[in-house]
Protein backbone atom coordinates (compact mmCIF):
# COMPACT_ATOMS: atom_id res chain seq x y z
CA UNK A 1 0.00 0.00 0.00
CA UNK A 2 1.07 3.45 -0.57
CA UNK A 3 1.66 5.80 2.32
CA UNK A 4 -1.08 7.99 0.87
CA UNK A 5 -3.27 4.82 0.68
CA UNK A 6 -2.92 3.99 4.39
CA UNK A 7 -3.70 7.43 5.53
CA UNK A 8 -6.95 7.68 3.84
CA UNK A 9 -7.85 4.47 5.13
CA UNK A 10 -7.06 5.77 9.04
CA UNK A 11 -8.91 8.72 8.04
CA UNK A 12 -12.07 6.30 6.49
CA UNK A 13 -11.82 4.61 9.97
CA UNK A 14 -12.04 7.67 12.11
CA UNK A 15 -15.13 9.02 10.16
CA UNK A 16 -16.56 5.35 10.83
CA UNK A 17 -15.97 5.75 14.26
CA UNK A 18 -17.85 9.20 14.46
CA UNK A 19 -20.66 7.91 12.44
CA UNK A 20 -20.66 5.08 14.88
CA UNK A 21 -20.96 7.93 17.72
CA UNK A 22 -23.70 10.14 16.14
CA UNK A 23 -26.05 7.08 15.48
CA UNK A 24 -25.56 5.83 18.99
CA UNK A 25 -26.03 9.47 20.51
CA UNK A 26 -28.98 9.80 18.41
CA UNK A 27 -30.64 6.82 19.94
CA UNK A 28 -29.75 7.43 23.40
CA UNK A 29 -31.24 10.58 22.60
CA UNK A 30 -34.32 8.88 21.53
CA UNK A 31 -35.03 6.42 24.41
CA UNK A 32 -34.04 9.11 26.55
CA UNK A 33 -37.05 11.26 25.26
CA UNK A 34 -39.03 7.89 25.69
CA UNK A 35 -38.17 7.44 29.19
CA UNK A 36 -38.60 10.61 30.63
CA UNK A 37 -42.17 10.95 29.13
CA UNK A 38 -43.28 8.01 31.14
CA UNK A 39 -41.13 9.02 34.07
CA UNK A 40 -42.80 12.28 33.94
CA UNK A 41 -46.60 10.42 33.90
CA UNK A 42 -45.30 8.08 36.31
CA UNK A 43 -44.27 10.62 39.40
CA UNK A 44 -47.27 12.78 38.58
CA UNK A 45 -49.31 9.30 39.50
CA UNK A 46 -47.09 9.20 42.30
CA UNK A 47 -47.49 12.66 43.48
CA UNK A 48 -51.02 11.97 43.27
CA UNK A 49 -51.67 8.79 45.01
CA UNK A 50 -49.21 10.33 47.71
CA UNK A 51 -52.14 13.28 48.25
CA UNK A 52 -54.65 10.89 48.02
CA UNK A 53 -53.78 8.49 50.77
CA UNK A 54 -53.03 11.51 53.17
CA UNK A 55 -57.03 11.73 52.53
CA UNK A 56 -58.21 8.13 53.38
CA UNK A 57 -57.65 8.83 57.05
CA UNK A 58 -59.18 11.66 57.00
CA UNK A 59 -62.24 10.49 55.47
CA UNK A 60 -62.35 7.73 58.28
CA UNK A 61 -62.64 10.00 60.71
CA UNK A 62 -65.57 11.90 58.65
CA UNK A 63 -67.45 8.53 58.60
CA UNK A 64 -67.31 8.45 62.08
CA UNK A 65 -67.97 11.55 62.99
CA UNK A 66 -71.32 10.89 60.53
CA UNK A 67 -71.89 7.90 62.72
CA UNK A 68 -72.29 9.80 65.75
CA UNK A 69 -74.48 12.23 64.12
CA UNK A 70 -76.79 9.18 63.59
CA UNK A 71 -76.39 7.90 67.21
CA UNK A 72 -77.48 11.40 68.11
CA UNK A 73 -74.15 12.15 69.77
CA UNK A 74 -73.92 15.97 69.03
CA UNK A 75 -70.62 16.86 71.63
CA UNK A 76 -68.71 13.82 69.49
CA UNK A 77 -70.13 14.92 65.92
CA UNK A 78 -68.77 18.36 66.91
CA UNK A 79 -65.31 16.94 68.33
CA UNK A 80 -65.05 14.65 65.02
CA UNK A 81 -65.39 17.33 62.46
CA UNK A 82 -62.63 19.90 64.74
CA UNK A 83 -60.51 17.26 64.23
CA UNK A 84 -61.42 16.54 60.41
CA UNK A 85 -60.41 20.48 60.42
CA UNK A 86 -57.40 19.95 61.73
CA UNK A 87 -56.32 17.35 59.67
CA UNK A 88 -57.04 18.96 56.61
CA UNK A 89 -55.68 22.03 57.54
CA UNK A 90 -52.15 20.45 58.21
CA UNK A 91 -52.03 18.12 55.18
CA UNK A 92 -52.63 21.74 53.26
CA UNK A 93 -50.15 23.50 55.05
CA UNK A 94 -47.91 20.39 54.53
CA UNK A 95 -48.89 20.99 50.72
CA UNK A 96 -47.03 24.57 50.78
CA UNK A 97 -50.51 25.81 51.34
CA UNK A 98 -51.17 29.55 52.99
CA UNK A 99 -53.37 31.23 54.11
CA UNK A 100 -53.73 34.76 52.58
CA UNK A 101 -53.73 37.65 55.18
CA UNK A 102 -56.68 40.13 55.45
CA UNK A 103 -56.02 42.09 58.06
CA UNK A 104 -54.78 45.36 56.75
CA UNK A 105 -55.38 47.19 53.57
CA UNK A 106 -57.41 46.13 50.51
CA UNK A 107 -54.64 44.66 48.24
CA UNK A 108 -56.06 43.98 44.72
CA UNK A 109 -53.30 41.60 44.04
CA UNK A 110 -55.03 39.04 46.87
CA UNK A 111 -57.58 40.18 47.90
CA UNK A 112 -61.30 40.40 45.68
CA UNK A 113 -63.54 43.06 46.22
CA UNK A 114 -67.49 41.86 46.76
CA UNK A 115 -68.58 44.85 48.25
CA UNK A 116 -68.11 48.07 49.15
CA UNK A 117 -69.63 49.65 52.93
CA UNK A 118 -69.15 52.74 54.45
CA UNK A 119 -67.75 51.90 58.09
CA UNK A 120 -67.17 54.62 60.73
CA UNK A 121 -64.71 53.40 61.90
CA UNK A 122 -62.45 51.88 59.03
CA UNK A 123 -60.41 53.74 57.15
CA UNK A 124 -61.07 54.18 53.54
CA UNK A 125 -59.75 50.73 51.54
CA UNK A 126 -60.04 48.65 54.69
CA UNK A 127 -60.35 45.15 54.53
CA UNK A 128 -63.96 45.26 57.13
CA UNK A 129 -65.26 41.08 56.36
CA UNK A 130 -64.01 38.19 54.71
CA UNK A 131 -66.60 36.53 52.72
CA UNK A 132 -64.37 33.41 51.34
CA UNK A 133 -60.94 33.03 52.41
CA UNK A 134 -58.33 33.35 50.26
CA UNK A 135 -55.21 30.81 49.50
CA UNK A 136 -51.74 30.66 48.00
CA UNK A 137 -49.46 27.71 46.97
CA UNK A 138 -45.68 28.73 47.01
CA UNK A 139 -46.26 32.08 47.10
CA UNK A 140 -48.51 32.17 44.00
CA UNK A 141 -52.34 33.02 44.84
CA UNK A 142 -54.52 30.18 43.96
CA UNK A 143 -57.69 31.97 44.88
CA UNK A 144 -57.73 35.57 46.31
CA UNK A 145 -59.54 35.87 49.45
CA UNK A 146 -63.39 37.44 48.67
CA UNK A 147 -63.66 40.52 50.97
CA UNK A 148 -65.82 43.69 52.10
CA UNK A 149 -64.12 47.04 51.83
CA UNK A 150 -64.46 50.05 53.39
CA UNK A 151 -65.63 52.96 51.14
CA UNK B 1 -3.45 21.17 -6.07
CA UNK B 2 -2.45 17.90 -6.61
CA UNK B 3 -6.08 15.25 -7.11
CA UNK B 4 -5.69 13.37 -3.87
CA UNK B 5 -5.03 16.56 -2.04
CA UNK B 6 -8.40 18.20 -2.60
CA UNK B 7 -9.78 14.51 -2.41
CA UNK B 8 -8.27 14.60 1.42
CA UNK B 9 -9.37 17.80 2.10
CA UNK B 10 -12.96 17.29 1.04
CA UNK B 11 -12.66 13.99 3.52
CA UNK B 12 -11.42 16.24 6.33
CA UNK B 13 -14.31 18.78 5.70
CA UNK B 14 -16.91 16.32 6.29
CA UNK B 15 -15.53 14.84 8.87
CA UNK B 16 -15.77 18.51 10.45
CA UNK B 17 -19.39 18.59 9.43
CA UNK B 18 -19.57 15.27 11.02
CA UNK B 19 -18.09 15.97 14.22
CA UNK B 20 -19.44 19.34 14.58
CA UNK B 21 -23.18 17.30 14.38
CA UNK B 22 -21.79 15.38 17.64
CA UNK B 23 -20.77 17.89 19.20
CA UNK B 24 -24.36 20.03 18.38
CA UNK B 25 -26.52 16.45 19.24
CA UNK B 26 -24.36 15.88 22.57
CA UNK B 27 -25.38 19.65 23.48
CA UNK B 28 -29.17 19.34 22.71
CA UNK B 29 -29.08 15.87 24.66
CA UNK B 30 -27.88 17.79 27.66
CA UNK B 31 -30.21 20.62 27.02
CA UNK B 32 -33.39 18.13 27.09
CA UNK B 33 -32.16 16.26 29.91
CA UNK B 34 -31.89 19.51 32.64
CA UNK B 35 -35.35 20.40 30.83
CA UNK B 36 -36.94 17.13 31.09
CA UNK B 37 -35.91 17.27 35.23
CA UNK B 38 -37.15 20.71 35.72
CA UNK B 39 -40.60 20.00 33.74
CA UNK B 40 -41.05 16.05 35.42
CA UNK B 41 -41.06 18.70 39.00
CA UNK B 42 -43.24 21.13 37.63
CA UNK B 43 -45.71 18.23 36.13
CA UNK B 44 -45.37 17.04 40.16
CA UNK B 45 -46.07 20.95 41.24
CA UNK B 46 -49.01 21.02 39.04
CA UNK B 47 -50.43 18.01 39.85
CA UNK B 48 -50.64 18.68 43.35
CA UNK B 49 -51.79 21.77 42.93
CA UNK B 50 -54.96 20.91 40.92
CA UNK B 51 -55.75 18.04 43.88
CA UNK B 52 -55.10 21.27 46.56
CA UNK B 53 -57.08 23.55 45.32
CA UNK B 54 -60.11 21.11 44.84
CA UNK B 55 -59.42 20.15 48.77
CA UNK B 56 -60.16 24.44 49.22
CA UNK B 57 -63.87 24.24 48.72
CA UNK B 58 -64.10 21.27 50.84
CA UNK B 59 -62.37 23.40 53.95
CA UNK B 60 -64.50 25.95 53.78
CA UNK B 61 -67.76 23.64 54.22
CA UNK B 62 -65.98 22.05 56.87
CA UNK B 63 -65.61 25.47 58.54
CA UNK B 64 -68.89 26.49 57.84
CA UNK B 65 -69.89 23.29 59.62
CA UNK B 66 -67.81 24.34 62.30
CA UNK B 67 -69.51 27.94 62.55
CA UNK B 68 -73.24 25.88 63.10
CA UNK B 69 -71.48 23.85 65.90
CA UNK B 70 -70.24 27.16 67.70
CA UNK B 71 -74.17 28.36 66.83
CA UNK B 72 -75.62 25.53 68.01
CA UNK B 73 -77.54 24.60 65.02
CA UNK B 74 -77.04 21.00 65.10
CA UNK B 75 -79.05 20.16 62.18
CA UNK B 76 -77.20 22.59 59.93
CA UNK B 77 -73.98 21.47 61.45
CA UNK B 78 -74.72 17.28 60.77
CA UNK B 79 -76.17 18.23 57.13
CA UNK B 80 -72.30 20.50 56.79
CA UNK B 81 -71.02 17.21 57.59
CA UNK B 82 -73.07 15.00 55.13
CA UNK B 83 -71.74 17.35 52.42
CA UNK B 84 -68.32 17.28 53.25
CA UNK B 85 -68.08 13.48 52.95
CA UNK B 86 -69.97 13.49 49.82
CA UNK B 87 -67.51 16.10 48.14
CA UNK B 88 -64.19 14.24 49.63
CA UNK B 89 -65.78 11.17 48.37
CA UNK B 90 -66.82 12.05 45.06
CA UNK B 91 -62.82 13.96 44.85
CA UNK B 92 -61.09 10.31 46.05
CA UNK B 93 -63.51 8.20 43.28
CA UNK B 94 -62.12 11.34 40.44
CA UNK B 95 -59.04 10.14 41.61
CA UNK B 96 -59.34 6.63 40.71
CA UNK B 97 -60.21 5.46 44.28
CA UNK B 98 -62.50 2.55 44.98
CA UNK B 99 -63.58 0.79 48.17
CA UNK B 100 -62.38 -2.78 48.59
CA UNK B 101 -65.45 -4.75 48.25
CA UNK B 102 -66.17 -6.78 52.10
CA UNK B 103 -69.41 -8.47 51.19
CA UNK B 104 -67.79 -11.89 50.33
CA UNK B 105 -65.66 -14.34 51.70
CA UNK B 106 -61.94 -13.27 52.91
CA UNK B 107 -59.32 -12.28 50.30
CA UNK B 108 -55.94 -11.79 52.02
CA UNK B 109 -54.99 -10.10 48.80
CA UNK B 110 -57.18 -7.46 49.33
CA UNK B 111 -59.01 -7.82 53.13
CA UNK B 112 -56.26 -7.86 56.57
CA UNK B 113 -57.77 -9.86 59.11
CA UNK B 114 -57.78 -8.25 62.50
CA UNK B 115 -60.06 -10.82 64.65
CA UNK B 116 -61.62 -14.14 64.23
CA UNK B 117 -64.86 -15.06 65.66
CA UNK B 118 -67.80 -17.57 65.97
CA UNK B 119 -70.39 -17.43 64.35
CA UNK B 120 -73.80 -19.56 64.12
CA UNK B 121 -75.13 -18.25 60.60
CA UNK B 122 -71.56 -16.83 58.36
CA UNK B 123 -69.66 -19.41 56.76
CA UNK B 124 -65.99 -20.22 57.81
CA UNK B 125 -63.92 -17.75 55.99
CA UNK B 126 -66.49 -14.98 55.63
CA UNK B 127 -65.93 -11.86 56.70
CA UNK B 128 -68.58 -10.46 59.63
CA UNK B 129 -67.39 -6.82 60.00
CA UNK B 130 -65.52 -3.99 58.99
CA UNK B 131 -63.03 -2.22 61.17
CA UNK B 132 -61.69 -0.04 58.86
CA UNK B 133 -62.70 0.49 55.10
CA UNK B 134 -59.74 -0.47 52.07
CA UNK B 135 -59.55 1.02 49.17
CA UNK B 136 -57.64 0.40 45.66
CA UNK B 137 -56.00 3.60 43.22
CA UNK B 138 -56.39 1.53 39.94
CA UNK B 139 -56.69 -1.39 40.60
CA UNK B 140 -53.94 -1.55 43.10
CA UNK B 141 -54.30 -1.67 46.93
CA UNK B 142 -53.18 1.35 48.73
CA UNK B 143 -54.96 -0.37 52.05
CA UNK B 144 -56.71 -3.19 52.12
CA UNK B 145 -59.72 -3.58 54.40
CA UNK B 146 -59.23 -4.48 57.76
CA UNK B 147 -62.18 -7.50 58.61
CA UNK B 148 -63.03 -9.60 61.30
CA UNK B 149 -63.57 -13.08 60.25
CA UNK B 150 -65.81 -16.18 60.81
CA UNK B 151 -64.24 -19.11 62.29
Amino acid sequence: MTEERVEQEAVQEEQEVVDDRLLRLAAEFDNYKKRAARERNEYVALANERLVQALLPILDDLERALQAASAHEEAKLEEGVRLVHRSLEQLLRREGVEEIDTSGAFDPHVHEAMLARASDEAESGAVLDVMQKGYRIGGRVVRPARVIVAE
